[in-house]
C-alpha cells in the first residue's frame, strides 16, 4: 500500500531538496531528498523538480505543500517579499506560481533587517522549530553552516541578526586556494583548532598574516594537512567569534546546525566560557514547517 | 634577419611564461610571452614548453637561460633549495634538469623564512632589480599580487617577509562566492574603496562581519555593484594593512606591482599618512635577472 500525505513538508536549500510525506495529526510517513538545491535548478525547473519529488504521495484533488529555504530567494523559484526584523520568525506565506492543479505551494518568505543591511532564508523556520520545542526561551541562536547566522531573539521576535560567510571561506580556501594541498584529507587535530580560535581571537587583526603560513609551514616543515585543516577551520571561527562577541557574551546560546560544524563552534564557544544548547537541525526544520502549517491552516 | 640571443632571461610564474632575448649588453633584444605558468604544466612539460618559446632565439652550441618565479617551487619544474632568509635576495642559482643540449638553464632559488614559516619565489628577482637601481636603499617593498609580499630591507638584505592572499582571496570571493553577482563588472567607486579601507583597519576585527552585508546591500537595497567591489576590495587590503602595520608604520616604503592592484595599495597607504615609491614590475623583474646573470658568469 503506498503512502499518500495529507500535507508535504520541503526544506528546499542551495544545495538539497528534503520532502516529508505528511499525516493529518503531524506525523511524518516518509521522507525523501535529493541533490537539486536551488543553486542547480533554472528558475523553470523548480515545479518539475517539486513534482518528480513528491508526485507518488499526492492524493486526489489537491495537496498543500510548506516549503523554507532559499526556493524562495532571488535565484530560487521566485522571490518571496522579505519581513522585516523584528518579526515573529514565521511572519508570512507566500503562495509560488505553480501550474500543478494537483499542488497549492505555500513558501515561507524570508527575513530582512535594515541596519546593518541582512537576509536570511530557512533559518527562520528552524527557529520556529526551536521556539516550539522551547516555548519563552530568550537569547541567542547560532546556526553554522556556509553562511552562519547568529539571532537575537526576545519575546518570541527575531530581534536582530548577523551573517558571516566563514563556512563558503573554509571551502573556498580549502578546495580552491594555493592552500588546497596543505589542509587535504579529513583528519582533524583538536588541539591545533583550538589554538587556532584562541589566536583568532585575542588577535583577530592577525588572521591575515596567517593564512600563508599554513602552505609555508607544509613546504618548510611538513605540517600535517590535519593541523593545518584544522588550524584554517579554527582561525576563521575565532575570527567570526571575534566580531561576533555582542551576540554571544553572557548571554543564553542555542546552537541549529549539522553536527560536524556545530562541534567547531560549540568547543570554540566552550573554551570562551560561553556554554551552548545543542540541537538537532532536521527536527527543528520539520517542527517548524509543522507550525507554518497549522498557522496555515488557521488563516484558511 | 632573424634574433638571435646571446643569452635567456625567463620569469615564469604560476600564471604565465615571459622570456627576453638579450645581448651581450644587457638590453633586450626581443621579448615573448605565453599563457603557460606552472599551474597548467605538468613536471615533465616544462622543458619543451622552453624550448618551444625561445627555440627562434637559440644559436649553435649551449645558451645560457636565467629564469625566476615559481618554476623553481614544489609545482614547478623542480623545487630548488630555499636560501634562508636573512639573506642577500640573490644567494643561489640552481641548474635544471634539462636534456636538450642547446639550454643551460639556471633557476634562481627561492628565499625561506623560519619564523614565521614563509617563502618566495620570484619576488627575491624584482627586489634585486630593485636595489641594482636604487643602491644603498633601506626600507620596506611591498609586493602586491595574489600572494602579496610585504619585505623588510637592511644592508642590502632581505631581513624579513610576510605573505598576505589578499589577492587570491579577492579572486575567489569574486568570482566564486554568493558574493559574485553582487560585485559583477570592472568599475570603481573609490569613495567606497577608501572607506572600507578605514573601516578595516581601524576595526579589522568586524571584517567577516562585513562581507556578506555586500549580499545583503545588493538584494535590499540595489547597491551598486561597483560599490560593492571597490568595498570588497578596501575590506580586504585594509584588513592586510592592519595585520602589517609593523611594515609600513613609520618606514621607508617602495611598492612593485601591477599597476591596477598597486593602485589600490598605494591609496590605502597614503590615506593612513604613509607614501610610497612607486616602481615598474616588469623593469624590476628584467633587471634583477641582468644582475643574476652577471654574478653567474663572474663565477664561471
Amino acid at each position: 500500500m503506498s503512502i499518500k500525505a495529507d500535507w508535504v513538508a520541503v526544506d528546499w536549500g542551495s544545495l538539497s531538496l528534503r520532502a516529508w510525506a505528511m499525516d493529518a495529526e503531524g506525523q511524518d510517513l516518509a521522507t525523501t531528498s535529493l541533490d537539486q538545491g536551488t543553486e542547480k535548478l533554472s528558475q523553470t525547473a523548480f515545479e518539475a523538480t517539486l513534482c518528480g519529488s513528491i508526485s507518488p504521495w499526492l492524493v486526489d484533488g489537491q495537496t498543500d505543500v510548506i516549503a523554507c529555504g532559499m526556493v524562495g530567494s532571488q535565484n530560487g523559484w521566485f522571490e518571496t517579499p522579505y519581513v522585516l526584523a523584528p518579526c515573529k520568525p514565521l511572519s508570512k506565506l507566500v503562495k509560488a506560481p505553480s501550474t500543478d492543479p494537483r499542488l497549492n505551494v505555500q513558501i515561507i518568505a524570508g527575513i530582512s533587517q535594515a541596519h546593518p543591511a541582512d537576509v536570511m532564508h530557512g533559518e527562520e523556520t528552524q527557529i520556529a522549530g526551536f521556539q516550539k520545542l522551547n516555548p519563552n526561551w530568550d537569547g541567542v541562536i547560532c546556526l553554522p553552516g556556509n553562511h552562519t547566522k547568529w539571532v537575537q531573539m526576545s519575546a518570541g521576535e527575531i530581534v536582530s541578526f548577523q551573517t558571516f560567510m566563514t563556512g563558503e571561506m573554509f571551502a573556498l580556501l580549502s578546495t580552491s586556494s594555493i592552500l588546497r594541498r596543505s589542509v587535504a584529507g579529513k583528519d582533524w587535530d583538536q588541539s591545533a583548532f583550538d589554538q587556532a580560535v584562541d589566536e583568532a581571537i585575542s588577535r583577530p587583526e592577525s588572521i591575515a598574516a596567517r593564512l600563508f603560513g599554513l602552505r609555508a609551514e607544509h613546504l618548510l616543515n611538513n605540517q600535517p594537512t590535519a593541523t593545518a585543516r584544522s588550524r584554517l577551520s579554527g582561525l576563521l571561527i575565532g575570527a567570526e567569534l571575534a566580531a561576533a562577541k555582542p551576540y554571544w557574551l553572557g548571554q543564553s546560546l542555542a546552537i541549529i546546525g549539522p553536527k560536524t560544524i556545530s562541534d567547531g563552534y560549540a568547543t570554540a564557544l566552550a573554551a570562551q566560557h560561553a556554554p551552548v544548547t545543542r540541537t538537532d537541525t532536521k527536527q527543528m526544520t520539520l517542527t517548524g514547517l509543522k507550525v507554518a502549517y497549522s498557522h496555515y491552516k488557521e488563516r484558511q
